[in-house]
């Protein structure tokens, strides 16, 4: 199927917003852990995040255009920290689930049964049942024009591995775990792996062989 | 393993790098296609992009600081325009090398064995391999101030979608083509549909059930 601009600005509203949401691939989906300055806990599932740089280590996610539901934002502009939780197989409904409109007091953790762990004196919340978490320091955010949205950077200063799933170079192996991924806006996926390849040389090119 | 902030500091760099890299979770890996103002393609595997949104239908990636080797920013630059292209199990490696430094004049397509393909009169080269690609008209490039990348975003203007992977509500299915996924710098993995959830309401949880 082929659509050109015109086309795109034509399609049913729904249609389109599956089609752009699946178009950029493979996502991560992690839960985002914050808590108000009173303590109340909240969880949220995002699946727009990315990896800005390895030293300073820096994680962003893109906020949409801020509401009054954007509890995780005001929460990190709040206190300054959130943590970011990966979602393992044996609970991803539960993760899903935590994109809902819950009414203000009870916790996404309570109505989604996931638990809340502390980690030493991080006042923001980590998710127990996650094997891969890390808290974050906000550092910046950095305003989208075009559709107001906002991409919140945070720098990483707590980090919880499972060590099954960390290999001696540092590489996590996330099919140890069974971290998922997702496309679009309600499809999950679980990974397997299939190769690793050393850091490209052109003067050490393999010989491609193409899979028609 | 725990890590504090003082840890992370101290990290061997190589081991860091891995580490960080592989905390942002499965990552999707697009090959991204542009031409100099001479017509001169250029190809190469980007790990870091993120949806932005669906309406206007909005796509960007992370550029780490530019260099003389930032060929794909250049060009983008200096035309406006750029391509991405899913990557399928059949050419993941292929893709992978495009991210070894080549000498100027002979394009990754040739060195990486990957087929240029135009479409319509959109100046910036398609992969044909690719199941799932679309063009793009560069619209905003956003400093990220702290380390010194630029967020650059591209409006989507042409979409072609193999017909067996695209479901009636604009949904694709990623693993229909065999769509690959990353982890860090040098990890592929395959996808396996998981589950697909409705759009998540308060006054309908399901019975949640955690495997331990």
């Amino acid at each position: 199927m082929y659509y050109n601009s015109e086309d795109i600005e034509n399609l049913d509203k729904a249609f389109r917003a599956n089609l752009i949401n699946c178009l950029s691939g493979f996502k991560p989906a992690h839960l985002i852990g914050t808590a108000d300055k009173l303590g109340h806990t909240n969880l949220a599932i995002f699946t727009n995040i990315v990896h800005i740089g390895a030293n300073p280590s820096l994680i962003g996610f893109v906020q949409r255009p801020v509401s009054n539901d954007s509890h995780t934002y005001k929460n990190i502009k709040a206190t300054g920290i959130f943590t970011i939780n990966h979602v393992h197989k044996s609970f991803v409904e539960n993760a899903h689930y935590t994109s809902a409109r819950f009414a203000k007091g009870i916790s996404e953790f309570s109505h989604c049964k996931l638990t809340e762990e502390f980690i030493g004196d991080f006042k923001a919340p980590f998710v127990l049942e996650s094997k891969i978490k890390f808290g974050l320091q906000f550092v910046q955010e950095v305003p989208i024009k075009i559709n107001n949205s906002i991409l919140v950077i945070g720098q990483i200063e707590h980090i919880t591995v499972d060590d099954k799933a960390l290999l001696p170079d540092g590489i996590i192996d996330l099919s140890v775990v069974k971290d998922i991924c997702t496309s679009g806006l309600t499809n999950y996926y679980t990974a397997t792996k299939l190769s690793q390849y050393p850091h490209a040389k052109s003067d050490k090119l393999p010989d491609f062989k193409i899979e028609k």
